[in-house]
Parts: C-alpha cells; sequence; structure tokens
C-alpha cells in the first residue's frame, strides 16, 4: 500500500490516493469517522477551534462497501477556510515553519495560507489512509497503540516494550488525552495551559507500539527494512524531528549485557526484553514493534517574533494571529498511529 | 546517485554498486583510501584484531581516472576469514544481532558466518561509496564532518548548531578517536575499556554537519524530503537503532518561544539558531544539515549469554568468542559521514 | 513528473494526481479544455453517444492561476451513468476485455460497471494530465504531435522521420480525424463505418512524434531510458499491444548499411535518417523522437460471442449493448500524445 | 527481484547485482552454463571471433550452493580486449550506435572503447542474471522459450498462439540458430552470410512464449502491469527497437470479431485464441504470454560509413575494424529470455 498526499490548507480540497489497498476489505466507515475525530480540532481546550468536518468522501476504489483493490482517493473539502488571516503576512517568513523554504523550492509560486500544502491539515487524509490500512492490518491480526510519553517536562508511567499492558494502551488511545496515567495527564495538560497562557507551545514525545507483526517480515535492504519504512512514514509527518526504536537514545548509556535482547523459549522463540523495538537488522523479530518520535512545539504561537520579509530581506517583527494547538501531541497521537499503519503495509508481506 | 550493496561477512567478496555518479568526477583515490582507513580495524586497542586491507578494486564506470557516468563498481575480496570461529554455534541466535530474524527471513539458507550480510563488515563498501559521493559534493561546495558526541555516560564539548566551529570538525574527523574535546575523548576511552574489561560494551552518539547545502533544496514528499532521505540511509546502517535533527528529543521540553529559529537579515537570509537543523518542512534552508545518531553497544560482548538453539527451541548458554569492538562508535563515525553524502546525492537537485 | 490514476467508470468520480509538476506553470485552461474536447466522446459518427461534460476540477496544486509545485490533483465527476447496462452480464466476462482478469485479480470485488478501473473513460484524467504535461515541455521548446497512421487495412500518408512536415502534423492534430491526408482520413472512416455496419470494430496504427527533445538526455538505465519511459506509460493505457520507436519492425527487413542513420555536419550534430526514432542507447540524440503504438479493435461489438459465466465457468453467449466506438483510434490519438508528454516529464533533466 | 548491471565492454570487469533472490535456490550451474554458452561469441561464422569465457564468478548471496536471500553479485572478469582497435577513431561516432549519444550524456567522459557500457557484451550478465530468474520460475513451474520468427526477410513457420508446440520450442533454444523449421533456417543463415559477404548485416524479429505463469497476476497500474514490465527489460536490451503482445501489429488489420479471444469452459476458463498474448488489462489471463521483439541490423558493418567527428563537427569517412556479427538474433534469442524472465520475477506475486 502506497498513498499520495494533495492539497492546500485553504484550496478547494485535501485528499489522499492509496494504491495497492487489498480487495475485499469491508470498509468500516464508523471506525474510520472515529479515527478522524480523534484527530479533528475543536475537540478541547488544547486545540485550535477551526471546525473543519473532515468529512472523507470516497470516491473510487470501493464498490458496495468493499475495497476494490484499485485505487482508492477519498477527498476531504475544505469548507472552513479563512484566507485574510494570512495575506497580510505573506512575505513574512513564519519562525519555525515551512514558509521560507518553500518560498524557496517553489520559487515564490507556493499557496502560502495557513502553511499551504505543509499545513498540518494535510494530517486529516493521512489519518484517513492510516485507518484503511489499520482495517487491513487488523485482519491479519495486528494493531497500533499510541499514546503521549512525555510533554512539556511531563513523563507518563512507563510500559514494558517486551510486554505492554495492552488494555491501557487501548484505553488511552480512547481518551481526548492520550495517557496511561490520567494523574501525569493531567499535569502534562496543566503545563501545556501555563504555556499557552504565556503565549507559547509545547513539544513531546509519542511512543507507538505495534502488536501482532509476525516474526520475519522486512529486509536490511533500505528499500524493505521496516525501520527504514517506519522512518520514511514518519519524517514526512509535519513537526516529526526525531525517531528511535526500543531503548532508542537510551542505548547510548547502556551496556551491551543489558541492552542485548535474551532468547527465551516458549511456544515461538521470543526474547526476555525489548530494548530493539521488536526489530533486528530491519526484519521483525516477533516481539512489539515500538518506536518514539519526538515533536517539536508548535511553531505557531502568540508571541511576537523576530523575522525578516521574504521580498527585502529586511528584519521584521511577527505577530501570528489565527488559531492554533499550544500543544500538537493530543492531535497527533492518531497521525503516528496512521503513519505506522501505513509504514507496515508497505513491508513485503505484511498484507500479502 | 544510488547504491547497492552486496557481500557477506565471510563470502568471496563484498562490495557495492553506485549508480547515477556524475561523470567526469576525479577520483582521488588517496582520499578514498583515507576514508577507507578511518572505518578499517585494527587502527587501536578498541577495535577488533581482524586486518583485512579493505582494498577496494573499482571494476567499472572509471575510465582514465575519472568517473564515466554509468554504473561504478567497487569490490572488496575477502582475504582474512576464519569461518571455523561461527560453525559451532551456528543454531545459536546472538543476542542483539540479526541471526534469528536472518533465520526466519532467508528460512535457513542465511550465510550465518560473521553475520552474513548483516555484518559490520558490509560498511566497508559502504564507507567506499560515501567516499565518492563526497567527493561529487565537495564539488558543489559540501562538506560533512561526524564526531562522537556521547558514549559510556561521557559527553564530547557541544557545538554551536548554527554556527559550528568548522576547523574543531575538521581537526576531529582525523583524529583515531574523533572527538572536539581531547580530555573528554580519553574519559570515553577509558570509560569503553573499563566495559571491555568487564566483557562488556557500549554505545553512544554521533553526531554529523552537513555544511553548505543550498536552501531549497529537498521537498515534504516522501520520496524527496531530505529528512526521510538522511533516515532510510541511517537506518540502514547496522546497529543505529534512532536518528534526530537539530535538538531532536531535546525538543520535548523545550517552548515554541525557543524551539523556532528566528530569522535574521544578512547577505543571504539565515536563522538566528539552528534548533530545526537546517530543515524545515523536508527542505534544506541554508543552515548547517545537523543530526544525531544513536548507536546500540556493540552486541558481540564476551560475557555469556541466554539464548536458544533455532533448531530445537531449547534455552541455551552463548559464548561469542572471535574478535570484536567494545564499542563501535569510532569507526561508525566515516560511516554516518558516507551515509549521509549517500543521503545528500539522491535529493534532486543537489548534484544536478 | 509522475501520475497516479484513481477512479472506476461508473463511480463517483475519476481523476489524477500529478506529482513533481514544475511550480509556476501557468495553467492554460483554454488549451486544456481543448485537449480534453479531442478525446471527449459524442464528436462524431465514429465514438460513443455517451455524453460526459469531463470537465475537470482542479482541487490542489494550484494558486493564483498557477502551479504551486505542490500534487495536482484534478477531478472529474461521473454524472452520466447508467449502471442498469451492466448488471444483468456480470458475470459474463467480455472477450478482448479486462472483466475475466480483473475478477481473478480482485477476487470477485472488482467494480464491473463498464470496465470499472479498467474502462477506457479513465483515459480523460490522463489527457487532463498530459495536457499539464505539454504545457511544461513547451516551456522548454517541446511540442507532440501524434496522428493515425493506419486503421482498417488504409494508410496514411508517409511522414519523413527526420523531418517531418510540422504543419501538416499540427494541422492534422486538430481535425476531429487526425490524419495528414484528408483523402485516406475518408477512406478510413468509409472502412471504420463499415465495420460498424457489420457489428464489429477495427484497430490500427497511431503514431507519434516528439519534436525539441536536447540531445544527451535518457540513459541505457531502465529507469531513466527514454524508450522504456515511453513503453511503461502507453503500454498503461488501455487497448495498446505494440510500440515501435523510428522504423520499429521494418528494421527487420533492413540491411545494417540502410537502418545506420549516417551522422551529417551543421550546426549541430544530426542524422540525415532517423530510422532510430531519435533514439541511441537510450539516450536522444537531437532528432525527432518517433514511435508507432499499435490499438487493437475495440473489444466491444455489438456481435454476438462466445463467453463464459464466471460463477459456474459454463459456456455462454454474450451481447454487447450500450454505446461504443466502432474505433477508438480518432480519440487515441490525445491519449498517446498524453502518455508521450508524461513519459518525457519524467525523464531526469527535461523538465528541470 | 531486480538487477544492476555494470561494466565497460573494456574495463576490468562486467557484472550485474540482483536483489531479491528468494532463498534457498539451488543454483544449477550447468544450467547456467549452458544459458550462458547460447549468448556466447564464437560459435558459428554468424557470430564475432571474440572468445570471451564469460565465466561467471558469484561473489554474493550463494552460500553452500544455494541463494542466501541477500543480493547476488556476478563477475565476469574481461580477458580478450584489444583496445587498440577503437583509439583511433575515439571521435568518429559509428552510425547506429549510441556514440554520441553517449558523448554528451556523459560530457566527453564515457568509456567509448568498444561501446563501453553500451556494448552488446553487457548482455553476458543479463543472461546470467536471467538464468538465475528461470531457475526460480521453474520452481513455480513457470517456462519460457524464444525463437527467431524472421530475419533477412525470411520468416520461420507460425506457432499457435494459443497451444504452441512446446517440444517444438524447447528444440529450437537448443539449436545454435533457434528456429522451429530447418529449412527456413537454412534460409535465413543463407541470407546473413549474404549481407556479411557485401559488408553489411541484418535484423530481424524473436518471439518469446512464457508459459505456465497463473492467471490473475499483475495490475493496470504501470508499476506492477505485466506488459510494462516486459517492456522495461525488454526495450533496456541493445538494439531493441519494437515490441509487441500477442497479435502485435497484426490487430491494426484486424476486426473486433476476430481479436477479441472468446472465452471457453474447461477445467479452469481459457481462450480460443490467443491474439492478446495472454495479458488483459496488465493481468494475466492464464495463456501463454507471448511477445515479439525486433532487432535492428548490427549497426557495425564493414562497408564505409558517413559520420562526424564528435570534436571538430566535421563530416569524416568512418570504416569499423574488428569482430562483429553479421546478425545478432542467434545470440539475442537467450537475451529476450533473460529479459522476460527477470519481468515476470518482478511482478507481484509471481515469486512470492
Amino acid at each position: 500500500m502506497r498513498y499520495s498526499l494533495f492539497g492546500e490548507s485553504h484550496g478547494p480540497a485535501i485528499g489522499v490516493v492509496l494504491q495497492g489497498v487489498p480487495s475485499g476489505l469491508a470498509l468500516d466507515m464508523e471506525f474510520i469517522r472515529a479515527e478522524m475525530a480523534r484527530r479533528a480540532p475543536g475537540n478541547s481546550p488544547l486545540a485550535t477551534a477551526r471546525s473543519e468536518k473532515d468529512a472523507v468522501r470516497i470516491v473510487s476504489g470501493v464498490f458496495e462497501d468493499r475495497t476494490c483493490g484499485t485505487p482508492l482517493c477519498g477527498l476531504i473539502e475544505n469548507t472552513d477556510t479563512r484566507s485574510r488571516d494570512y495575506a497580510a503576512t505573506r512575505y513574512l517568513a513564519r519562525p519555525g515553519h515551512a514558509d521560507f523554504t518553500a518560498h524557496l523550492r517553489y520559487g515564490g509560486f507556493e499557496d502560502y495560507r495557513g502553511g499551504g500544502h505543509f499545513s498540518g491539515r494535510l494530517t486529516a487524509p493521512l489519518v484517513f489512509a492510516g485507518a484503511v490500512a489499520k482495517l487491513a492490518l487488523r485482519q491479519k491480526g495486528m494493531e497500533i497503540f499510541a499514546r503521549i510519553r512525555e510533554t512539556a517536562g511531563v513523563e507518563d508511567a512507563p510500559l514494558d516494550l517486551a510486554r505492554p499492558d495492552v488494555e491501557a494502551l487501548r484505553a488511552a488511545g480512547r481518551k481526548s488525552f492520550a495517557v496511561i496515567d490520567d494523574a501525569r495527564g493531567e499535569a502534562m495538560q496543566k503545563a501545556i495551559l501555563e504555556a499557552r497562557a504565556e503565549g507559547d507551545s509545547v513539544g513531546g514525545v509519542i511512543e507507538c507500539f505495534a502488536l501482532g507483526l509476525p516474526a520475519g517480515l522486512g529486509s536490511p535492504d533500505m528499500d524493505e527494512n521496516i525501520e527504514t519504512a517506519v522512518a520514511r512514514h514518519v519524517f514526512a509527518v509535519p513537526a516529526v524531528k526525531g525517531l528511535s526504536f526500543g531503548s532508542g537514545f537510551g542505548f547510548s548509556s547502556m551496556r551491551g549485557s543489558e541492552a542485548n535482547d535474551a532468547f527465551v523459549p516458549g511456544e515461538s522463540i521470543r526474547t526476555r526484553t525489548n530494548h530493539n523495538g521488536g526489530i533486528n537488522g530491519g526484519i521483525s523479530n516477533g516481539m512489539p514493534v515500538v518506536f518514539s518520535v519526538v515533536i517539536k512545539p508548535t511553531p505557531s504561537i502568540a508571541r511576537e517574533q523576530d523575522t525578516v520579509d521574504m521580498r527585502t530581506g529586511e528584519a521584521a517583527k511577527l505577530v501570528i494571529t489565527g488559531r492554533h494547538d499550544p500543544c500538537i501531541l493530543p492531535r497527533a497521537v492518531p497521525v503516528i498511529e496512521a503513519a505506522c499503519a501505513l509504514a507496515l503495509s508497505e513491508v513485503p508481506g505484511v498484507l500479502s
């Protein structure tokens, strides 16, 4: 399965074409709508007030409620766009955004309104595509759960990488603030609201588990490697700046005697620990695939910022108005799950 | 430029085919040999005693000392192989290695000797390919420098991500232990030798800078995105378990007002800080491309480990003999540089 | 530039996503509509009476009438669908169509109505995509012209492959029956109408010229080879069963002394003849790129045909009702031009 | 399975890297050598006297006589190279060859000796790769047979496309001149020798059958379409200028009532005729995959030819000395089979 996103934040519509979808998949629209709702804005005081309906119209690839096997296109009309918010500051590059790089890359022809194609809004069709991928993976016994592991300096309860508490993960995914430990979640939300009150924003870390992936899939080759597949998809998500598997950057202060996951006998061979995050040499080993993703603080903040006018090259002050999340993590949880589902769906042997 | 590695640790030869090499590139063999030497074993008490010459024979793509533009194949004969080291433990999966996953993936037909195709030895042709890429990038004004940022709990001196000390980086690359601050480097080496004395190994973090990349290259699309390009190449390197750009996982405890790199006027528009590691929206912004890579502790350790016999599924004890690095980082520095050079060479517009 | 088609003949909509479109391209909608009209049904007694408007709605990738450089999605709603025409014969595979292979490939979940995704109707978004590619190529001085070279046993006047009459080609493209010699064109149309009167259909050959392609683009590598690029795109067009370059199958009865295109001096080096169709070793030589494509007779014919019920495996008789072209060539001319334009747009260096 | 060829005709070595080879495949070296011998020069008065041994050294991807599943590199040393044959005419572009286009493409840095990377000699590793692919396909019940269908104006006996005489095909492949009807084969050889006597060369058509491909593989998408897969591989073979499936260019003078292959009941659904060459909509239909390839006359002929000096742009006369086949078809038969085998091996589902 491969996807192509299209659309600009304030253009007519955004959407996605999914190729390689297995035929005969029953499209559980209830599930798909629920996934879209997890990412949708307007759910909480932490999120932007923009109230897109994000209703996906499936225009191809589905017949009599099942996938046909041909390309599936999902379309989301843009209905609640207030472009005037952006025109005045067209040439003032917003720090932390892609305005400046897009301006260079596209020679000034980019649709600058609301970040255009770089907008977080493009994660809506991504979540839709991910929901289709999840349905395909579910048929094969795989499930994906992400949660907020850390934000604004507050950490959620740790999970056993080798044998995580699946019910706790499942429950977290249903919360509007996806953590295991609600007390810590409240501390996080308090810190986020403090940042917002100061006209600021925060970043954080999302941890994602893929359960049920059979052992022996993937390859050391970078075109079929599970780690590179996840990386390709995760780094294509706006605001992601880092990815690590298993114990990740924690390996730096570990010793081999701890980091090596000892093999243990059983119905099938498993490992005692899962520091390697379920992957060795780019191939799944039958343990949960676990990875962490760092999300940078929302670049759109209320404070005045230093910038440059891209036409004149002169220094300027910028105040971003409009509606923005002080912390993108709650809405990014289903996005990272979607990226994971799409990445795994691409690995030969996972769906076929 | 794209590469295909081939070869097994104890097979007849290993090598690489490079496609898309620009024609007319003078192959500075002195430089290439120096690069190979930086990765070669046997240079220090920290490295394996295996003394491969790693002499690369170029069998195609070069004519009268310059590249022809057609595929360039570099071949390294395997001469110093002691396969008997491995036969006795063929079915005992080494923890932390890919023995078990390869066994499943290839149905028991994998060349198990010394890790076969998964061996760190395959990084020799990778460094060769990277050296060719570096020569091509150098013609366009780009340079790549990596260094050991952290190992065994000891950190090297920090560098300014926006305006790093290039001469210090260049000097670090020439050292057998690539750090900026030699006192800290000695502390690291001491810690590594302590681990080795205890039959153990350590991991660490390598930080890599790519300087001179023009602004406006790359794309948000995952097939042309600079972050995904680096990720694809870096996660294909054995033992890499994490990658982050700029401030990386540090973004988790930052606020937007700090994380946003303010734009400043000048001959060309630049940013004051470089928390984003030179990339916004998958596109270069003209600042140094900076990323960090975590390398797990060498899985081959002298201590006895718990494992399973892959034939019988029964518990077993494994003692790995043979020659192994207690810390792979010193030799991994040029490998990460090579991965970076090859990744950038693949981005449209960088070489053409 | 790469494209992804989506849609089924009787689904909600069909369309295309174009990636890699150069930014800043002025979308000449008049030209695009004219191109669409060349392919549209209902223009002549030779074509189906289905009267789709084929109005393309551009939902992304265009801002203020110019391309932004981000993916361009064009959508065509399906409005004139009479699905009841197809339901009765759902399991009777139409000979010469992809009903049977689609049924196997998609496990019976294919949208069978009107050929679903395999319908010639999908060439509408292809022509749209080709029109965008033509605009991009035109900016670089390239033009593409195709014509009906042969149908129903009647041949159009030959053209000099090396120095074709460009004005005659241009004029042919504007005719509803795209030939150079109108007398021969009338003979062709007479033969087509005879076939239709007998409840039958005919095939033919389209010849396509790409003018202005600079010399030295392409590669012997199959991923960048101009001949394989054209082949990939042309064989993806429904009903195409053969492709040849330059003198094509005529080479079989030629000798080397005739087939070799002698080089002649001039402002730039050219060849006297153009039997090789402008390409040597997968690389353009500066002469016109010329290729011929054979289109099989329209499989939908009015006569009763032998088939099999795909559910029961039993023999059956099939009579295809509905609206069908007795000869698809007139409408296929802009489709082959589109495939050519998209193929060339994919070759590195052509657009960038 | 994907391949990357490397090497120049007069460089140190030529070879191929094959990725995606199934593991556990027993490499029947007798078969591989026999395949190589079918293509090797020096077998007959029709072929060049160059006597390369073409011995392939497998340097990776094979362990204990079976494939490991990791990239398989086969290397052929160049031993019989007489480079002085070429130096004097370095800048005189040989008509019909890629000298001129390579010169432009690679900026004068190409290895010009004997055509460099464009040499027909590169078909040696291609046949090796094809032999490995054939072994993999054979395990799945597929076989590939090609034959000379026409050369120098003489045609071989026709074969039933739907139910070809497999034993006649098998026997043809074992002949040094691969035809069904030996009398016609002798007439062909006589015509070839006449052309040679006149310092000239001839072209022709090769017809290839792939038997045993299961129905329902492939896709209309150009990345998985069987026709585009074959086209990609076949047009990457030097001297190929055309490709058609089934009745090919014959469709131009056929009517739909003849061209449509009627379905007939049976153990599995088959078609009565096979004008479509076993493929509908890019998907296999269970009938033999049949295609024809036109090969142009050998460009290297003994006669004096008109050319241009690429340095000065001035007219020149060229006499090609050295050893050349007056007709490449006999040696091209296994090359086309190899391209077919590699193309089918790439189609998802064929090998996995």
